[in-house]
């Protein structure tokens, strides 16, 4: 009998199967330092749906898990390795297959990267709003797994909300096509968006035909310095009271403005004494665009912003986004870091923010609060020494602090990062056993030997 | 031992269960004329979750099946009552549980009415999308169960992009709690999105979380009149491809614009030789609005439209959506009508009206084509004399007819009515046996003993 790495190498052909250790190290570990992994047995990059399907049944009739992964761009942990499995990366089912502007859609491969999607769609004077921090790098078949989010969502939505259908790849080996090409259609469960989101424990997505908008206007950009975070979440929860909707409402707080500073070598004009930046951001074009980004000013300046500037100017725009952008990176002038994503309703902002600052202090580590305020889904990052063990504990337990506070705010553990390996236990919190058994019952109804990425986001038991 | 009628009244106390036929005949069906109908063994309207809770309880030990209803207003029998059930209504749940106008969000039980919800949302300056036609009448849970569309779909999408959360008492009478009040959030499967659209087959819809979205603008009207229905068509697919995206844009055919002018004596002014009437309206605002109906009317003057008007008067906006919306309920000056709701991609709105004149021609019908032309969805209505089974019979036939033409261009069988007890072969041809065996197996893990609407959207074996 051939084992399995045979089958899979006579299926794919030798050299999209990977089995060098030191090559495979390579694709056992997303971006979350906190996350558990081990060691695949094999890794295998079939670059088109016979391919993915011949990897799942090999793996299904040797009882060997699978574990699905795109670039490996994660923060939970989701597409770690577990020992002697599988993973299935599907980077070489890059194809953009079509677009068609006349229905605004576009349906492409899994291993598309989004800025590349975002590319070739804006040719065409369309727009795939889905922009997570890694948009430059991460693929579209993790957004879909992750359900990702980024700077977009406050107008936007999350992946899901551009998402009309799916092909998916079961745990038989069956191809399951869910949804459709039109923008509206009821017909049967809502598939398409159980599979979005359920970070490869259900299925692998194949391909996707994806929803466009029309390209937004040149953006107007508002950035306003507080002397206070408090004042910044207060003018957040005032803008929603308002019925303002920016097309982007970040904010970054003196932390992060710094590591900016530093690591940019740029100054972007917060000044002294400011502990947090709103930056905002209309795409309505025109006097709309105007009439927004007013409204937006005068309630910064109602609660307290000391210094309020607008510009029309793309290049500054621009490279105001580009600094935010940049905290995660920029961090990392001060050690390793760990980011959070908890999600608060968006009058609690302020409330987390003074959360993380108490957290902070307790555990005596450096906390940059940066995030997507106009949908409460707040990133707390802490920073600490991979070298010290005792640092390392300290954040892990900040981590966890953090996600108790969001908690307790009526918010989620996850606005669009995930569970992964990482947050399993946070889950069952969030949702309680009623919660947890439905999620173990559709598991085992779609794949019923746990085959794929088995005990991320939760255990069967 | 006690009978299941007796429990029940029990529970709920004896007004709370009917038995007499002649007022649970009146539960026993929506308005869907094609649709099959049976006697329910007993109506029970609980007004809280306990009491919802203990008729699935009453009903899963007695193995007796429920059928969820709401006010009735659906068009595919999927409320429709088989032989032997309860009929479970959920209109006495009607309380606005909160309005968080800080969070633009509500809580609401399922029994609240559409056009309540939108009333008291709008004191807070506050819009909650979904309008269905029935809008009046039709219940929140309804539009859940349904996943309702209407008017607005265009720019604000169907029901599911308004819901944040769900409880459901699921087939154990247990009360599952999904989703979350913020915005953004993706810890676990999204079961929200899951039993939106499941149309009572996977448990009872206690209460829901609405994400609200600020009040509109006042809307702008445009009126565009065509002599060729291919020419309306053309122009709905040139305005999606410009990347216009108005607040609402309607067709009316010939045979809908005659009836409501008959049937409501107004003048709508399309004038003579009018063989498709298109309505646009933008909330954009100002000059946004401006704008956006600017280019729409240059399309329509391209696509040759014979008359334009346009009004920023309100109560003239009014009165042409009072028209549109009245085509349903006009066309029974001609006798019965049965409606289908084809959804097909945008570029393919002409063929759909062209293959629906070849079938009236056909069936010597009258068809009136009425729809939300701007995201593809319409509703070609199909008048017949009730009294005539001939005529019943060719409706019946013209029906499943438009049904093919849809899947031929592309589309889906609904774009917002759903399956229910109509188009169970319809949902079958449409999403394919491995579709099929998903839904089984997911209407299995969560409903073991198929106690929920059993035989409605499919079959179990």
């Amino acid at each position: 009998m051939i084992s399995l790495v045979e089958r899979l190498r006579a299926e794919l052909g030798p050299d999209a199967v990977l089995t060098d250790a030191d090559v495979t190290d390579s694709y056992a570990r997303d971006m979350m330092p906190l996350a558990p992994s081990g060691s695949p047995l094999a890794v295998a990059l079939p670059d088109d749906v016979p391919g993915v399907q011949a990897v799942v049944r090999a793996c299904a009739e040797a009882k060997v898990p699978i574990v699905p992964r795109g670039a490996g761009s994660g923060l939970t942990g989701a597409a770690n390795a577990i020992d002697g499995c599988v993973v299935l990366v599907t980077t070489k089912l890059d194809e953009i297959v079509e677009i068609d502007p006349d229905n605004r859609l576009a349906v492409v491969q899994p291993g598309v990267i989004n800025l590349d999607l975002r590319g070739a769609v804006e040719k065409h004077g369309l727009f795939y709003p889905p922009d997570p921090s890694s948009y430059d790098w991460c693929t579209i078949g993790g957004n879909l797994s992750t359900n990702a989010g980024g700077l977009c969502c406050v107008k936007y939505g999350v992946t899901t909300d551009s998402v009309l259908g799916l092909d998916v790849v079961l745990a038989d080996g069956s191809l399951l096509r869910t949804g459709r090409r039109t923008v509206k259609g009821v017909a049967g469960y809502d598939l398409t968006k159980l599979f979005i989101g359920s970070e490869g424990t259900l299925g692998v997505i194949t391909q996707a035909t994806l929803a466009l908008r029309p390209l937004p206007q040149a953006p107007g950009t508002l950035v306003a310095a507080f002397n206070a975070t408090e004042s910044a979440g207060a003018a957040v929860a005032r803008i929603v009271r308002e019925g303002v909707v920016p097309s982007l409402m970040e904010i970054m707080d003196a932390t992060s403005i710094a590591a900016v500073e530093e690591h940019l070598k740029m100054e972007i004009g917060a000044g002294k004494g400011c502990a947090a930046l709103l930056i905002c951001q209309s795409d309505a074009g025109g006097e709309a665009a105007r009439r927004e980004l007013t409204a937006i000013e005068q309630v910064c300046a109602d609660s307290g912003a000391d210094l309020l500037h607008t510009t029309y100017d793309l290049a500054e725009g621009r490279m105001l986004l580009t600094a935010r952008r940049a905290v995660l990176s920029a961090l990392e002038v001060y050690g390793a870091w760990l980011t959070d994503d908890v999600c608060v309703p968006r009058t609690r902002i302020g409330e987390l923010i003074a959360a993380c600052e108490r957290i902070s202090a307790d555990r005596r580590l450096r906390i940059a609060v940066v995030g997507h305020a106009g949908d409460g889904n707040m990133h707390p990052t802490i920073v600490y020494d991979p070298t010290s063990t005792d640092e390392f504990e300290r954040a892990h337990l900040a981590f966890g602090e953090i996600l108790e506070a969001g908690l307790a705010l009526g918010g989620t553990v996850t606005g669009e990062h995930g569970i992964g390996k990482i947050k399993r236990d946070w889950l069952e919190r969030e949702i309680g056993p009623i919660g947890m058994r439905v999620h173990r019952s559709i598991k085992a109804a779609l794949d019923p030997e746990n085959l794929f990425n088995p005990g991320s986001m939760f255990a069967m038991e």
